[in-house]
């Protein structure tokens, strides 16, 4: 393990807790220390010859320290954690190295907010080189598995393409729209009373830390300003849409944008025969506890929850995903319970009315 | 009451509730059936000749509604519902007529989707025009706080502009995004496994009924084209920075969008002196429940809560806002139980390390 922040040492956490001997290094040695301390390391030393090295530093220090690592060991397989991933792959085609990007994060930072279990469920990509041996693909795919994990292998390139589109692209424009709201030549103040769920939900990735994202424009440039260009045109073409009229197609617009939104994989496991309860609830704590007590005195398992603000107003609607067998039992007592509920099928259709 | 579906009812139900005698209709027979029997009306009746009509119909309906009470009577002050305002206040510069729209929804629909406290904490723009009278706007921003709503009032067109910037433009862009990414042409598997919490926040609200967009838009376009204008523009930029390695205009764009959304006003009233407590909770429905729990044992009042998901992976954020006194005492009992947590003042400086 080279880098021990929050990434590192949840990784270092991670496989001690599934019977992984784990040593690691940081160029802060205060940091290091802590590390060691909440026990993400076995022991802090210079990096390993052999097994699995994960490098969790900065991205700008990954090519360098990645090379160390190869020139002082043959018998290691080393990985990454960067989220661009094109240049270090190109940078760095060796057999022994294969690119990753963990999907994971946390409000987090440093050892203290470090997590065995950050990985579960999580999407990790690796992403191999033409040089990538079998070997090295093998041994970084099964510790990423042990640590929960879903590996999807994507080329380097392809994977800066995807992220462009789901994290880049709709990080910037959270940030343009709020800062297009906040700089409104009209009467600022009315305007954010005005500001409901819809654009709370809109802008809220906006609200976490900017540091991370000077270097991801740096290093993702060549994806991120194509689509920022599709988006650009796209929006164009919305505006022609309103601007003309043209009912059809703002319809055909809004009705496949729903269709999508919808059939996004779910984070967590669904069982095969599903629906989802929208439950109407006004924004105060103590509801969604009763709510999720409700459904666990009747033993109904909750696979996914979401709160949905409205896009207008001061309450919202609580999303719960259970299976369809239990979902009667647990709408009937949650409309006892003075509850306003309404239940779809995966395809929309409303059901338990 | 013209008009019982969803607001309507909501209207009825809460008048009554406190102590406002209530008469309606509505066009489909059924309808108003159901709202009498949910309690909606103390009588199915034609509109009254004086006290105070709301015009709950849709957009389309409006003009042509509040003309007919007009000539009906010279006892009523009379007001709508409707989510676009310009063009009604054209149409209908009236003494006894006050546009108005209550930034209120729900996902239900329908008088059985009603509810009397709808409109608590909501904010309700009234927007007089030149002719509207000091008594109608009296009597109807009476009604209108009785319902626990608050009033903001605005003039019709500046409404208008504004809710293009919160509401409706981005709107648009959440479905340009989703539909952006469902028509990649790279990996459409790959990318929606690759869309994380930021993601799903962002494209939240076009999961919705597409159903009221297309007369927004016809009804709003004069407002929404320039918006989508300006923010093609700002995209445009974004593009320039990103392309011309820009870091510094980057950063600047970036914090102050992160300053502006940390200032958004909350839903509900804050104490004087507050902190805002970010719990890392998986993705699954107990931990709300014993977050919240603990929360109210130790009698600490939790002021507004939001779950963010991190920008990446498969857990969320709890954010909470409680008093600063009880923070400390709530943090402590929270991080006993397993919780890591992060605490931070209004300026957003870390506290309670």
């Amino acid at each position: 393990m080279v880098g021990l922040g929050l990434i590192g040492s949840s990784i270092g956490l991670g496989l001690r807790a599934r019977g992984y001997e784990v040593s690691g290094e940081d160029a802060d040695a205060a940091r290091a220390a802590r590390a060691a301390e909440v026990g993400a390391v076995d022991e802090l030393s210079p990096a390993p010859t052999e097994g699995i090295a994960f490098v969790a530093t900065p991205a700008s220090a990954v090519v360098r320290t990645v090379r160390r690592l190869l020139r002082d060991s043959s018998a290691l397989a080393v990985t990454d954690v960067a989220g661009v991933k094109a240049a270090i792959a190109a940078e760095l085609d060796e057999p022994a190295f294969v690119p990753g990007h963990p999907m994971a994060g946390s409000e987090q930072e440093g050892p203290d907010g470090a997590d065995p279990d950050l990985f579960v469920g999580a999407t990790w990509v690796l992403t191999p080189t033409p040089s990538t041996s079998e070997r090295t693909f093998a041994s970084v795919r099964g510790a990423v598995s042990a640590l929960g994990a879903e590996v999807v292998a994507l080329p380097p390139d392809r994977h800066d393409e995807l992220v462009a589109v789901v994290s880049h692209v709709p990080h910037l424009t959270a940030a343009t729209l709020m800062s297009l709201a906040a700089q409104s030549p009209v009467d600022r103040e009315a305007l954010m009373r005005l500001a409901a769920g819809g654009f709370r939900d809109m802008t809220r990735i906006a609200a976490g830390s900017a540091a991370i994202w000077p270097d991801i424009c740096r290093d993702n440039a060549a994806a991120i300003v194509p689509v920022l260009d599709q988006l650009i045109a796209r929006l164009g073409e919305v505006r022609s849409i309103v601007a003309g009229q043209d009912r059809e197609r703002l319809v055909a617009l809004l009705e496949g944008a729903r269709a999508a939104r919808r059939n996004l994989p779910a984070r967590g496991a669904r069982p095969p025969e599903w629906v989802e309860l929208r439950v109407v609830v006004p924004d105060r704590p103590g509801v969604l506890a009763e709510v999720t007590s409700i459904a666990g005195s009747l033993g109904v398992n909750i696979y996914d929850i979401e709160i949905a603000h409205s896009s207008e107003g001061a309450r919202g609607v609580l999303v719960l995903v259970v299976a369809t067998e239990p979902a009667s039992r647990l709408v009937a007592e949650l409309r006892t319970s003075g509850f306003v509920v309404a239940a779809a099928s995966a395809d929309g259709t409303a059901v338990l009315a």
